[in-house]
């Protein structure tokens, strides 16, 4: 096991009804901006939720965060901050609402030029934030209880992460019961997206961590339980509650710490976001089987346990276990709905990695857990795409 | 699964070379109290670590605390943080050094006639405490990330537990390679220890939490692949890290947030080691497998499914599942060397079984997952052990 540092500060509150527990957990005397996306949560009840829990509290509102949240949004919601004061920031929705509350935050007390390239490139180590916490309503990016947020940049077709141990939620708020109501494709984004993050901390090179691995496969193992429960029946409290759990737990580094992490499929569907607009979700579904497909030597081990702790393999030959674990992956997306190649979205698998690719070999870029992927592997994953 | 709260604000340090992190985890202006217990740390070079990790810091330091520790050797430690004015805690040692800490920690701001009454019986929420922090040197308690503790008073013969937010470590340092040099009896205790841990939260009637039983699966494998590893030779360091790291994850609620909890057998246990000062540990060992035949029926479900994911039962009746995981656990017990029966220590069953039993009916405990083991079941559980 490698050596590790942990500290989540977050005050996790999960279950039913626990919105109204808001207002206790914000400061009465703070004033507050409630940040949230599209409306969403108009018609699902949240917002009423969320206005009755803080009635009398001092709340200026902020809605459009964009799926993919942009830059450019977030710096209008700066601007206010700084013009009105505004000392703490409760974010609504999903995890792009919250990677952007957590961007803001640290970027409304930033006073450089540009805040993208001071946070997101040259990853300035900014010293203060606003104070946040969250009403969490879309299990997918784990955004709840860790430290980063992803952001995109209109103005150069740009979406990349940013670690800040400042913008670790004060509070999420976690109640299963307000996604009964998402559209069926959110919730199949979620359960893909969870299950990404889980591989890419998991499926790297064995450094001895058979804890940390038995909790990931368990992660895998709960969502391809629970997914066609909440698939059928929406109402189905229970698996919901799982898959929100499984989700947060895929991203609070609970299962990574001591073990080697990856990231290349994701900052490869990043790129496809950027590009083509497609949900992260399908993005990450469209990367992963070739990536794996690609890397399959160095991550034989790892799959090949996946294979058979998960799939029910027998194949005793880690390399055709992992074909069949790589198989298997693809099958459950599938079988939830998710689409898992670029022409089911009409793209064309030259255009993009052609794109990625230049795009990488400009950034000098080389990723995953050995950083054995650069500017050319991406072009080999993305041509079989 | 069941609604709940979750906030663990310990830093964790974990490896190899950890413990040189302290001059920047504790405040230099701060004058320290270290404590300790009977001089272990000594032996096993800790001590001059932490010494050397503190040069220049204003130290004071507190030795002698027991396993099991006193009430009494508590109270003297507050005496002198009161007159010398001490203003952080840094315990060095193991979970009894570290609960003796957290107890002295809110023992010395409350001001009160009888702190074990007031912290242990009447539960009184104290609401200031001093700062603490920890080198944890065996993995046992799990108290390096939890909020709670067990004193035990000679005046009476009691050994109860307390739970207060304000005692969660600030930081705690997890350096596996200190525990090379554990006498073969503590690792034994250890594992015992971190396995009955596992099953007061594991084994109870189950709310439908697939995740957080998968992952104390996934300890019980652990421990059980591990253990003779650390036996055979206790200088590896990865197994090491893995038993440490089970014995943090076994009591840091990470597994029973949301699912249902029981604790008779350590309250029961506790009693053994009040009357007749066996180790914790042994007394787990004692208790646990006699516990679980009494409550077999209701606690049937997940027993069946310990036997067949962990023993590799293939049994189909789940009451005869049941069985077969408990004979498993009382041999995985006997074959790292810790004994279960009463009469392995010299104590006789008969007197055991009253003497609890009346310390029981005196208090009215019903104890476990559902009230159900009141004074006279915990006669029949002893008897039988």
């Amino acid at each position: 096991m490698n050596n590790f540092e942990y500290c989540c500060p977050t005050h996790v509150v999960f279950g039913k009804g626990t919105i109204a527990r808001l207002s206790e957990l914000i400061d009465r005397n703070k004033k507050i901006m409630m940040i949230y996306g599209g409306g969403s949560i108009m018609k699902n009840g949240v917002y009423n939720q969320v206005k009755q829990a803080l009635e009398g509290f001092n709340v200026i509102e902020f809605g459009g965060i964009e799926p993919n949240p942009k830059y450019e949004t977030c710096m209008k919601a700066v601007e206010i901050i700084k013009r009105e004061g505004v000392e703490f920031l409760l974010s609504v929705g999903g995890g792009s609402t919250l990677d952007a509350t957590k961007f803001i935050s640290i970027a409304s007390k930033y006073n450089g030029e540009d805040a993208y390239d001071a946070i997101m490139i040259r990853e300035e180590p900014i010293k203060e934030s606003i104070p946040l916490g969250d009403v969490i309503t879309l299990p997918a990016t784990g955004s709840e209880m860790n430290n980063g947020g992803v952001i995109s940049r209109l103005a150069t077709d740009e979406k990349l992460p940013f670690h800040n141990d400042l913008v670790y939620p004060k509070f999420s708020i976690i109640d299963p019961e307000v996604t009964f109501s998402l559209p069926t494709k959110q919730t199949i984004n979620g359960i893909v997206d969870t299950f990404v993050h889980v591989m890419e901390q998991y499926c790297t090179y064995d450094v001895n961590t058979p804890l940390q691995d038995g909790w990931a496969l368990t992660i895998f193992k709960t969502l391809i339980e629970e997914a066609p429960k909440v698939l059928s029946n929406p109402t189905d409290y229970d698996a919901r509650a799982n898959i929100f759990w499984c989700a947060t737990c895929g991203l609070n580094y609970w299962i990574s710490l001591g073990a080697v992490q990856d990231w290349a499929t994701h900052m490869i569907g990043h790129e496809l976001t950027a590009f083509y607009g497609i949900d992260h979700g399908q993005s990450l579904a469209i990367v992963l089987p070739r990536l794996l497909k690609n890397q399959k030597v160095s991550k034989s081990k790892k799959l090949a346990k996946l294979a058979r702790e998960v799939f029910g393999a027998t194949e005793p030959v880690d390399l055709k276990a992992a074909d069949i674990a790589i198989e298997n992956i693809e099958k459950f997306f599938n079988s939830i709905g998710m689409k898992t190649k670029l022409s089911d979205y009409e793209i064309e698998a030259q255009d993009a990695a052609e794109k990625v690719r230049a795009r990488f070999a400009k950034r000098n870029t080389a990723l995953g857990e050995k950083l054995a992927i650069t500017a050319d592997t991406a072009y080999d994953i993305l041509i079989e795409c």
